[in-house]
């Protein structure tokens, strides 16, 4: 039943993955985290940190979301008190150190789309699977030179007020990690990398209709999503609300962001059926990116909605915020067309 | 060598058209003309007119357009010293009837802009084959009501410049027809709609070369185009400078304009040929409509930029204009992809 969603091609179907490959899963992840984290303490931890120091930061988050999603799918085979103990502690870690790193990505995000608005010379795109964004944006003052008043000083704004941001989430992030609410965390996850507290029955137990009901809760969000106006380029509805006097004026973002992570999850449960992190499906991989940029867009035209409500700036600053705004959020339009044609792509295949 | 560029269900195929035909089409528009210019006159000229002052006015600037194009696309088979002192006075009349419709068009499709982005209740779309729109905004003050300061303002704004603008133009018009001038040009266009002055060979000659090379032309520029980047939803590309410094910033749009102009004339030498302006191919009326909203997005945008620099202005009408104007400029973008997608269908027949 599971397998019928599964790829062909799968080296391992026909097998039938077991509470063992959750549990050899887990036991990766888990020593991926102890990796990451020595990594982290070994590299410094200064505001400006290292490539290292970054890419570190970076496995410590993605081993957290692993375990922290893996627990979530599989959890009738993994003990009640312990998984339900540790998930909201990996769920505090996982958002305490990713606040960071977004902060960093949107200021680099809103100066680049500032050049590309005022026509400067073209940067080098960060694709969502490269290195992670340096600490400084890597704009030269004779770059910031091509601006014009209210996109110079729009940039200058959100560069402070997003520095500030990230170098309070930097602090908020160190001392997540001396603290014994972390040590705990980690002493936790230290056990799980040579020991993982499966239920009795649970090490010979099928994973596929836990998998499976992980792909349904994914399927049945997209359902809900207006995917055939989003497969209609143009159609201006990221942009709707975009002057509301709401102050949330972007609930239609909201169910975008929950198969973001509902994907995730599948994408996760995947790996553990397939016992390999390196196998990934190309198609979910385009949806969860574009699903990625769709949140990093919406967020991005939420600080530029925000900073111009700063009190006393010049009307030029506005306006060039005004216009980063919308741009963002044709950004957030694009992303979800993107998002259709994969799904797409992906249901053809599946049928 | 014309035909194979026509459409070969076309019933008149197979037949050339000749000097006579363009005769007939000649005195049928100038017959038009007289119609909608006495219309005109018995319908009133307040700039609040009724619906049939304002599709008397369509219909005059409609024939006008018809019998310059003619003129030029077919300028050897008609007398030169008539012709050549005709056009300049029929492209005169052309830009001075054609202002007045073209800020009541642009107010109210920034009007509507803004209210698609506050979340309000949607309005009937003005279709560009549909009614021409009524001289004042619809919007209710109730409607008003669900603007947000900015938007509200930046509307306020909006409606006080361009309906300036539309006044100046509507005594510019009213001036124009009541000159010596324009009667000079009517007086030539009654003559027209009953003697054309075709040169002596001009009866029996064929017509489809002249008619090839507009369409040539209209080729020609199209492949000057960047389609492919435009057939790339959310390419991103009409906001690029955006917020330029550049006072020109959008020379973008010319080769869109041009294309614009170029299969207007295409349009009008097929209804020559094809003795029948009801015989409209689809195709070609779906990229024009394409590059007329392509031209009023992008007039809108710039209007919405030039409010902008009105000075002492609030941030959050600044904003909001930002909002507006990049919004309109990706209304440009859709509009590209839109003419791409109808010029593509169309080579698909052709070939």
């Amino acid at each position: 039943m599971a397998q019928q969603h599964l790829d062909p091609t799968d080296p391992t179907a026909g097998t039938a993955p077991t509470g063992d490959a959750l549990a050899g899963y887990l036991r990766a992840q888990a020593t991926e985290f102890l990796r990451a984290l020595r990594l982290h303490r070994e590299t410094g931890s200064g505001p400006n940190g290292t490539a290292e120091a970054v890419d570190a930061a970076r496995a410590l988050r993605r081993s957290v979301r692993r375990i922290s999603g893996s627990l979530h799918t599989f959890r009738p085979l993994l003990e009640t008190d312990w998984s339900e103990s540790l998930r909201p502690e990996l769920a505090w870690l996982s958002g305490t150190l990713s606040m960071e790193h977004a902060y960093a990505a949107r200021l680099d995000r809103l100066l680049l789309a500032l050049h590309r608005l005022s026509g400067a010379a073209v940067f080098p795109a960060q694709s969502a699977g490269g290195p992670a964004p340096a600490a400084r944006s890597d704009l030269t003052s004779a770059e910031r030179g091509n601006l014009t008043v209210g996109a110079a000083k729009a940039g200058a704004l959100l560069e402070r007020q997003l520095t500030l941001a990230r170098t309070r989430a930097h602090s908020t992030a160190l001392q997540a990690l001396g603290s014994s609410r972390f040590h705990a965390v980690a002493d936790k996850v230290a056990v799980l990398a040579s020991e993982v507290p499966l239920t009795p029955t649970a090490a010979g137990a099928d994973l596929s209709p836990l998998a499976t009901a992980a792909q349904e809760r994914l399927t049945d969000a997209v359902t809900g999503l207006p995917l055939v106006t989003a497969g209609h380029p143009y159609n201006a509805e990221a942009l709707i609300h975009g002057l509301s006097p709401d102050p949330a004026p972007h609930p239609q973002d909201a169910p975008w962001h929950q198969v973001r992570l509902l994907l995730r999850l599948h994408r996760y449960s995947r790996e553990v059926l397939l016992g390999d992190t390196a196998l990934v499906d190309v198609r979910l991989l385009d949806a969860g990116q574009a699903l990625d940029r769709h949140r990093d867009a919406s967020e991005a035209a939420a600080a530029a909605a925000s900073a111009a409500r700063t009190p006393r700036i010049a009307p030029a600053t506005a306006y060039a915020l005004g216009v980063l705004h919308a741009d963002q959020r044709h950004e957030v339009e694009g992303a979800r067309f993107v998002f259709q044609q994969a799904w797409q792509r992906q249901e053809v295949r599946a049928s």
